[in-house]
């Protein structure tokens, strides 16, 4: 074909401070989907984009460009409404795994399209292949057949959704320009609006453990994706959440399955109960579900049973044995006095170092790897009192884990907790 | 080796606008000439650099890591002091050609390494090339010898010096990094103090026929060489001069050699042999000199002689007689008056159309392709009178020149002609 643009003058209109027009944003991402556009050149534009910036006209057509890069899922012959959720990534963020059923069981269809972890936040998949046998790759027709059957599906998101975001989101990696609003926004949404959802809820986590430190900045990540959902025909809203402090009281694979199984049994801790309920409610209403109460179906056993019927479905035993990690060390208080802050990076990347995340797309994590947590901010505490139990297969982890928990938690003589609220901002449009 | 910085951790430093270190910026250039930085990693640092700029000590340092990146000449072996000049481009800029001989009659050693042209501006090179039998490749050997014999060489430059330059250039070519300070100023700069030269003058053109079209902006990057230079201990000045109007009378290769050889025949155009006389005596001065009158040099025959023994010695035919192309084409005036204006772009563009410049690399050029100006500027013109000629050895090409030409030449009732004068600054520190 004769290509419209030089790659160099669209270049040189967003380093210009110019707006590209829509046949220029069209063109480029297809040429850089088809090689016509080399890698050297997209670089260049995403480091103009970052700086630049992109008006709300541009991110949108960049979004919907990355969506006709690929192919587009479509539940229409679901009886029920679809309604999904995508969460930015935090520590001890296993949120999806009790709400997917939880949804299905009030009604809605849930096709959670999930991907691997990468640095200090887990993956959905990673946790849920600590299940034994469970799989997570289906083909189109098996993730149909779950969602039909189930409710809900959790799997990997095919090769065939916004080819063209995986091919950016490889190159932003080692070009530092990962962090452009229009580029984490347009990454999430085509990947979302391609799996086809009609209700989308986004939780965009902050503080210090979140992707989004400043609250600030979280919130117009938050606002810009509702404007592109919204736009894309999908009927979306977001949530800014805490992420000062990690989520539950436990950080790691199989440590975060046990976890959501107790939420689904009816227990569980306070603020992952509180964070799946909120969700769900906004799920629930956004896909237009009426008179379910998900309070309810986590009381009564029905979001377990959905749950355990997914789980099955692909392969998985939910009555299975999850594993445990070889070696155990134990961290006791110092002091005593009142727990103020626990740092959420800090345990974050801690439990990575246990093994339970990867720095490399491909590499292996262990499913018993983690940290358990027995005290949170706002607890009294005892000097010699358990506050953290690591888990590793490879006891030399521990020396790099310990180093990085050094100062993670603030235990003082008196004094007030110093946190986020949980939801932090909502947003509708 | 242990490579002492990540690509990623450089790029983010210059992106969050944070000065890079020696060390960071020795890393880099190295590591993008071995290979180890990618090219996606060295555009997006390009372009953050090209938007968010470099401070003086950085520009200096890259300036010398590209350097180097590669060997260095040195010329101590004369007896003449070595004086060079730069000019970054223009349209009729013929001035090399009886400016290196002319220094070399004056007493100065002028090792002149030149380029071949890309897009409207000409190169020495091609220019040289269209008498016949004339080499611009030579060994270093050679190249010192007819340094030694005649005062003065022009050819092209090894592959030894500023690898890293080359590598760069190449990639800022499509990537639309070209127009950044800092970067012009060091690919140049690292070149000539590469070459080892003890006194360079540059001359930074400006006007609508520039790169610089701004005469602050080639003000700055003027200021910028000069220090750079200085820097490196070369005695450094710059003059900022006019590209607003082509230089003399002819733009194109053989067509440039014939001007040439009339200047140094003692006649030329007005413009031409002012602008070699004002630069041979910053050369002059520069190097140390003194007692040498370039326009005597010109007018006794001593540069001419100067010409012929350098041609020779590079294979060339003084007395060969220089091509003409097979087609001409020409243009006369439709109205009477006073020719105020002729935009040296349209002009530099047609004869690229004709066949003078290239658009590639590589391409080849035809040695007898260009333009003839019978009119310049503050001439009165009457209807009929002969403008332009055009030439090239493929006739379907005048059409493309003749609809860049529409709207060229400025010819009204009466009016002032208003151009930049010759000489805009002179930098010197």
């Amino acid at each position: 074909m004769i290509e419209p643009f030089a790659a160099v003058e669209v270049i040189a209109a967003k380093r210009d401070r110019n707006e590209l027009s829509d046949a220029q944003i069209d063109w480029v991402i297809s040429a850089y989907t088809r090689g016509v556009v080399a890698d050297e050149q997209m670089s260049a534009l995403l480091m103009a984009i970052l700086l630049n910036g992109m008006t709300s006209r541009e991110i949108s057509r960049w979004t919907q460009a990355m969506i006709d890069s690929g192919s587009r899922l479509e539940w229409s012959g679901l009886n029920r409404p679809t309604a999904d959720k995508h969460s930015t990534g935090g520590v001890g963020d296993k949120i999806t795994l009790p709400l997917a059923p939880l949804v299905a069981a009030c009604g809605g269809a849930v096709p959670q399209l999930s991907g691997r972890g990468l640095g200090h936040t887990g993956g959905t998949l990673d946790k849920l292949e600590s299940i034994p046998g469970w799989r997570a790759e289906l083909t189109n027709e098996e993730m149909l057949k779950v969602l039909r059957d189930c409710g809900a599906v959790i799997c990997a998101a095919g090769s065939g959704l916004a080819p063209a975001d995986k091919k950016l989101y490889a190159l932003r990696d080692v070009t530092a320009t990962v962090e452009a609003i229009p580029l984490i926004a347009s990454s999430i949404m085509s990947k979302k609006i391609a799996e086809g959802t009609a209700a989308l809820i986004l939780d965009v986590k902050t503080g210090n453990g979140a992707f989004m430190r400043d609250p600030k900045e979280a919130s117009i990540l938050a606002r810009t994706m509702v404007e592109l959902g919204e736009s894309a025909g999908v009927t979306t809203r977001a949530l800014v959440t805490a992420m000062d402090v990690p989520l539950g009281l436990t950080v790691g694979n199989a440590l975060e399955v046990r976890e959501s199984v107790e939420v689904l049994a009816g227990g569980g801790p306070a603020d992952v109960v509180e964070l799946t309920l909120i969700l769900a409610r906004e799920m629930i209403s956004a896909a237009g579900i009426v008179g379910k109460d998900p309070e309810v179906a986590l009381k009564d056993g029905s979001a377990m049973d959905v749950w355990r019927r997914m789980i099955k479905a692909q392969g998985g035993d939910p009555d299975g044995e999850l594993p445990w990690a070889k070696e155990r060390h134990q961290i006791f208080a110092t002091t005593s006095g009142r727990m103020v802050g626990m740092n959420a990076m800090k345990v974050g990347v801690a439990a990575w170092r246990l093994g339970a995340g990867r720095s490399r797309q491909g590499e292996k994590v262990q499913a018993g790897a983690g940290i358990e947590l027995h005290a949170k901010p706002g607890h009294e505490i005892t000097t010699g009192q358990l506050l953290m139990s690591l888990h590793t297969d490879e006891p030399e982890r521990f020396a790099g884990a310990l180093e990085i928990l050094d100062g993670s938690v603030t235990i003082v003589p008196d004094g007030e907790v110093k946190r986020l609220p949980l939801i932090v901002e909502r947003i509708q449009v």
